[in-house]
């Protein structure tokens, strides 16, 4: 069966979306602000176009079902942006699932078949980690959305979606059985594809986030009267550590793994005070487990040396391990198959190097994603952008891949 | 003459200053906070102990004066304190002024000449940099006043000064030529003393504090996507420039030359992102002006070698350079003396490795210090504290130096 995608509908659903929460070329939509309110009800209001019917759930998310009795297959991605971000970090995923929907739900020869759509919740992370689509498959409790709480605004998120109308509203959860798999596009928001010359990305696996908090322990004191031989100094403990792992690091890392400081704090933080006290938040990304575990074997090793040869006292602490996730071989062959057909030797397999929706729908089927290059690698920054061209290449690529996976020859 | 102080009165003195605004064994007594206004009253009711009288001025300073005809001596410090701080930083000096003012003043001996007691407001900095000493000797502008903000919670100096009643009162400004000298006891705020098992330190000079700020410029961007070769972290290119202070400073140091990065601040400081911009607060101090331009130099040496080397560019900026202040030789020598007779071996020279009311005095008359131990060396902290027996022995230090530099017999 051939899909054909409208190009230019894409680009002005795209373009649509843009303009609701526009800030400067990009967009600014948190979670359950008017913006992305407006967005989820736009959704809602197309999903007819492909044959699908829904609303907003409880937790803000939207997934459009067909009364088809036959194979489905699950697309989607979210709505929501990172405070003063891009316009396609979401909403290409959401448009290329509506898309393929269109153009795959309306052909004659879908018989009983149907791509169903979905726009998961928060992907963003203002409340939490993935709330919508881990509601989806049952990994949320009532106590979770109790306990969520806007990070930029404090608002919490009973009270918001009182707000915004939504509460009390039953959440979806997904039906045993009922997807032969699902699918998700997003932007690379690396520039591995434009470095390449590449067009299309087929992700291989969705790296687990392993995030650490290292704390130092010094004696605060006078900046002017403590002289240096006795000095506890915390921030330079800290410095230090950061230091020997980057000196360490790049040698037992992976090809593609990636670390981060992304905080340091000295405290009390004032010119003249010998910071008493040091916190570094540290961060590594890999899609392999074992080097996951080689990397926190190594800071281990390297905070236990900082606290052992002193003066200050080193303490690590994990705050939250992801498990990586694997995309399925059959999915990703019937994405490489559509990449080759309309992009022949200008698609790659690759690791997501970030957190998608993708790695919770995993947990319960077969998943995959496909990527589109980023301008410059750039993302949740308002600058964020994909060259029209390869939107529309990849979203004919994506229905493709859409029809094949449905089809159940993938 | 020989002058005797009153040891239980100087303690009863600093306790009663200890229970207005206490907190802990230390006290909270921010610049013009009711604690602060009080203390200030409580000098001014003590005063005529002395033979003394004075106000509070239009910049909350206290300068007690005498009406007699012949040499004058001024001794004080101040009376504030730093957030949730020590009950001696400040106190003692005034106290020590207030107990030599009332020996020497009321003795026989004296004549018609007189200790003079002050206390200046702001010395801790909560508005500005040692306010009410500079006001004193003329270094302080109406804009300057307009420009002071609280560093704490932001109130400007104009509606505090209003707010505590001194608002439109005439500021006091030295008068040429009255004083022989000023004096100006303080704990040593760090363990030298005490290290040594010494009683009394003299102070030579005062350090001069070469404050500066770091800002490195990289590029933000996703943790997880953004390979680590293309990274421009500017939070790793602090950390190395931290990292490389330590490796070089100590080499190219003075002996008592201390340094101290007090604040790092990583943009946005997100775990998930990419530090795009990272600023380090830096601080240099050093009695001898040539070593501080030495120590500058190599600081600039390796912010060029930073933003050479990339991938960030890193820009130096000098915030202050205060100059370092040289004790007078001859009151030095009275406080020698002094120290020698009441603690004989357990006295020594030392730069003050803080800031004092007395570098401003120095600029406009011979100027001296004296230091009492600093238990543990701990001192903008409520723990900071000095044994009865060393608070005691530096009062009787105190006025006989005072006393001998009076008589101009230092």
């Amino acid at each position: 069966m051939d899909v054909r995608i409208d190009g230019k509908r894409v680009l002005a659903d795209l373009t649509a979306l843009r303009t609701i929460g526009a800030y400067k070329t990009g967009v600014h939509k948190p979670t359950f602000s008017e913006p992305h309110v407006k967005s989820l009800e736009w959704l809602v209001a197309k999903l007819p176009e492909a044959g699908l019917a829904g609303g907003i759930d409880g937790i803000g998310n939207v997934v459009g079902t067909s009364s088809r009795k036959g194979p489905k297959l699950l697309a989607g991605s979210h709505l929501e942006s990172q405070n003063y971000a891009g316009w396609l970090d979401g909403p290409l995923g959401v448009v290329y699932a509506l898309e393929a929907a269109r153009v795959i739900n309306n052909h004659a020869g879908a018989g009983d078949r149907a791509v169903e759509v979905a726009s998961w919740c928060d992907e963003e992370g203002h409340f939490g980690f993935f709330l919508g689509s881990r509601s989806f498959v049952g990994g949320v409790s009532e106590a979770d959305i109790d306990a969520a709480i806007d990070r930029t605004n404090g608002e919490t998120m009973r009270a918001a979606l009182k707000r915004v109308g939504f509460a009390g509203r039953p959440r979806v959860t997904v039906e045993k059985g009922r997807y032969r798999g699902y699918i998700e596009a997003h932007i690379e928001q690396g520039d591995w594809l434009e470095t390449q010359k590449l067009a299309i990305g087929v992700v291989t696996s969705i790296v687990g986030i392993w995030q650490f908090k290292v704390t130092f322990t010094g004696v605060q004191n006078h900046a002017g009267t403590t002289r240096m031989a006795i000095r506890k100094d915390a921030g330079v403990a800290a410095v230090e550590l950061a230091h020997r792992i980057k000196q360490r690091f790049p040698a037992i890392a992976a090809e593609r793994t990636v670390w981060t400081v992304g905080r340091i704090t000295l405290e009390p933080g004032a010119p003249s005070i010998i910071p008493g006290r040091a916190e570094m938040l540290f961060q590594i990304r890999d899609a392999d487990e074992g080097v996951l575990k080689r990397m926190e074997a190594e800071l281990e090793t390297l905070v236990a040396e900082s606290d052992r040869e002193g003066p200050c006292r080193a303490r690590l602490e994990a705050m939250s391990r992801s498990i990586p996730a694997k995309m399925d071989e059959s999915l990703m062959a019937a994405l490489d198959r559509g990449a080759e057909k309309h992009a022949p030797g200008k698609h790659i397999r690759m690791p997501s190097g970030a957190g998608h929706d993708a790695q919770y729908l995993a947990r319960i089927m077969p998943s995959s994603m496909l990527f589109v290059p980023s301008i410059g690698g750039i993302s949740h920054h308002w600058t964020e952008n994909t060259s029209d061209a390869d939107i529309v290449l990849g979203a004919q690529v994506y229905a493709d891949a859409c029809e094949a996976m449905l089809r159940g020859a993938a």
